[in-house]
């Protein structure tokens, strides 16, 4: 089954908003192991759309179409789709009792414009909307293709796709793809890449695929197979391979974020912890904050951006801080085990750092910072260097430090 | 001029990517007041591309193609292009001198599959790529059609893009496009969108569209042209009408941050500043301290989570968290004036509540938050009531207080 995505708006071809709509449908389609031959974006205009539902049909068997479902003239998915296979629309009363109870339950009466939202190319198979007023619907042809239209807003597209038009599509699927991610971090994306050149290289089922956000990177393992069971025993091989190669590099698998890894970790290993943030500032604290079960372990944490707050927070030495400055290995250790001493844990860590763009200078220079991880005695301190914005550097030294934390963590 | 984007890459319709460079290509060409009739997504695949080439060129005057101009056998675009145009490759010498020279830099010597990003159609205007090993190009056909190709990866295409495309289109432009964004907050989306509802309605030059995400809210003003000055002086009258029916809801333009409203009016008044965060953890602080310029009013951050640190740090009386709980209008009071007095500061600001999933109840549902705002010796507290994961409650909460303070500020 060969399958087209069109979406209808004339604000995204304005750049006024991303299709992350082509992206999800696309997802889920090639989960099932459909092709998705094209994705095409038009602007609401009834010419334009019907041509492009004509070349689509003409290459596909199956449209599906999200947006211009709305109550305004502007919203012309539906009509198109009903002109296209020349069916009469038709007021659909179970849909427009749907649209009144959806305004109803925010005290709300629907409007005369509404009703547009309940009429229906004849014969057409409707899709309720469980998460706002338009319901969409399978409309066919004579010659058995279809057209899917489908509301524009994500929440109600994909709750409407979920509930409808997957279990219409599954009965079209033979395979199953199946695919797991892998979670990389503390390694450059292509020292990553060329650890496992070979495999990318020469991939076929599965597929590997690499992806890279800010300092999150991911491999996609992807197999296809006539069932889920035989898709996942084609994964396990190269997913050992991969392991195998980026040891503990690889930190998670899945949607896992890298404060459920170390949370997890202090939980575990009974573990309390205290975080002195400078140049992060907060950001640190609010990624463990993340995890909801981080209260048992997590104590406190102080955002001392001031020389005075790591002076009565911490108890750094003003002497440590004149002779060596905030930003210095002796000012992130004192921080590390000054929050550790004051929260009474069993774990302090500390940032302190230039995140810019102004205050850096030769000798230290904006993207430079100091981490510190105390555990029960010990501090370890790490210099690390950034480039970007002030936004880029903070992030990163965040994602760095929780990296460190996941190893020391792992080591005991 | 009507122009059509193509996306080339597999991995978009997979659903791998999302097709960003549409949007970012389609706001660019909207500016220059430039009519983008559709946008394609296409896979890695020679038919099917050379037949979209040919398709989008019979509707349109120029296509601008994105991806597929690495060094591997998938990456195709340039060559469907001179095979469009009839055209021959020909290696360009002093692309490969640019290739060579970034591959030195990085300590690295191009490998011989690079050779191919050297090859470009016999005339195209080539573009030099500073930021990827790609060059682009400009291919131009008999009847005075083109493609444009550019690199996939963003900051190569949008740099591109940006220094050799936009002069090259420039020039076909007779209209400009100015766009005013105006920032929302402290009102509901259906709520502000009713307020000015005879505007968004009766609306063709200049145009004004709502976009909201998360709890920041923009209303985008764009009008056409002969002129920047003409389209300018279109947007004036309707900005103020705007403003005026918002009020103080409207907190900055363009891409000023709520942040940096709310440090400029600390900074401005000579007001010192301390946060005590419970539910937000961190967020509120990280928020203040985008802000390059914060250091002169902030002074330090608390995240007390825990009931031990509350008393510890911000001195909030044992007693009152027995008799009212942690999530309580006194706890908050006592957090924020605790953090206050502790920092020496002008201002404190507190917020503590139920971020969930888990830990709500009847009386204190998830979503509940209690915020405290302490002003030389005067305190308020607020009940605020969210609905969503624990990220979006713990967002919201922080985008509310730091509102909630900016409104503060302004009173003073």
């Amino acid at each position: 089954m060969k399958v087209e995505i069109v979406a209808v708006g004339t604000e995204i071809l304005l750049g006024d908003i991303v299709n992350t709509n082509a992206q999800y449908l696309s997802k889920e389609l090639a989960a099932l192991g459909i092709s998705v031959y094209r994705q095409s974006v038009v602007g609401d205009n009834e010419e334009r759309l019907l041509q492009t539902f004509r070349e689509a049909l003409t290459r596909c068997d199956l449209v599906i179409a999200t947006g211009g479902l709305g109550p305004t003239n502007d919203d012309i998915t539906k009509e198109v789709a009903s002109k296209f296979f020349n069916k009469e629309l038709i007021f659909h009363e179970k849909s427009w009792g749907y649209i009144e109870d959806y305004f109803n339950k925010m005290g709300k009466e629907p409007g005369e414009s509404n009703k547009k939202q309940a009429y229906f190319p004849k014969d057409a198979i409707i899709l309720e909307n469980h998460h706002g007023t338009a319901p969409g619907a399978i409309i066919k042809g004579a010659d058995d293709k279809a057209i899917v239209v489908l509301p524009g807003p994500p929440v109600e597209m994909k709750n409407m796709f979920k509930e409808s038009v997957l279990p219409y599509l599954e009965k079209y699927c033979d395979r199953t793809l199946v695919s797991k991610v892998l979670r990389v971090a503390g390694v450059g994306e292509s020292t990553a890449a060329e650890k496992i050149k070979d495999i990318l290289d020469n991939q076929t089922n599965p597929t590997v695929a690499p992806y890279a956000k800010q300092s999150d990177m991911v491999f996609r393992i992807t197999a296809s197979g006539e069932s889920e069971q035989e898709a996942k025993k084609l994964i396990e091989p190269v997913e050992k391979e991969i392991r195998n190669r980026l040891g503990d590099n690889v930190y998670a698998e899945g949607d896992t974020t890298m404060e459920e890894v170390v949370a997890k970790l202090l939980i575990e290993n009974n573990l309390t912890i205290a975080v002195a943030e400078s140049c992060t500032g907060g950001l640190l604290a609010a990624r463990l904050i993340n995890y909801p079960g981080i209260s048992e372990v997590f104590m406190e944490g102080a955002v001392t951006y001031s020389n005075d707050a790591k002076i009565r927070r911490l108890k750094v030495k003003e002497d440590t801080l004149n002779k060596y400055g905030a930003v210095s290995e002796e000012t992130a250790r004192e921080m590390a085990e000054g929050i550790a001493k004051e929260a009474k844990t069993n774990i302090g860590v500390s940032t302190t750092g230039i995140a810019g763009p102004g205050g850096g200078t030769e000798e230290k220079p904006v993207g430079l910072v100091y981490a510190a991880i105390y555990i029960n005695g010990e501090t370890k301190v790490r210099k690390l260097n950034y480039t970007g914005s002030r936004e880029n550097i903070r992030n990163r030294a965040t994602v760095s430090v929780l990296d460190w934390l996941r190893r020391e963590l792992l080591l005991r």
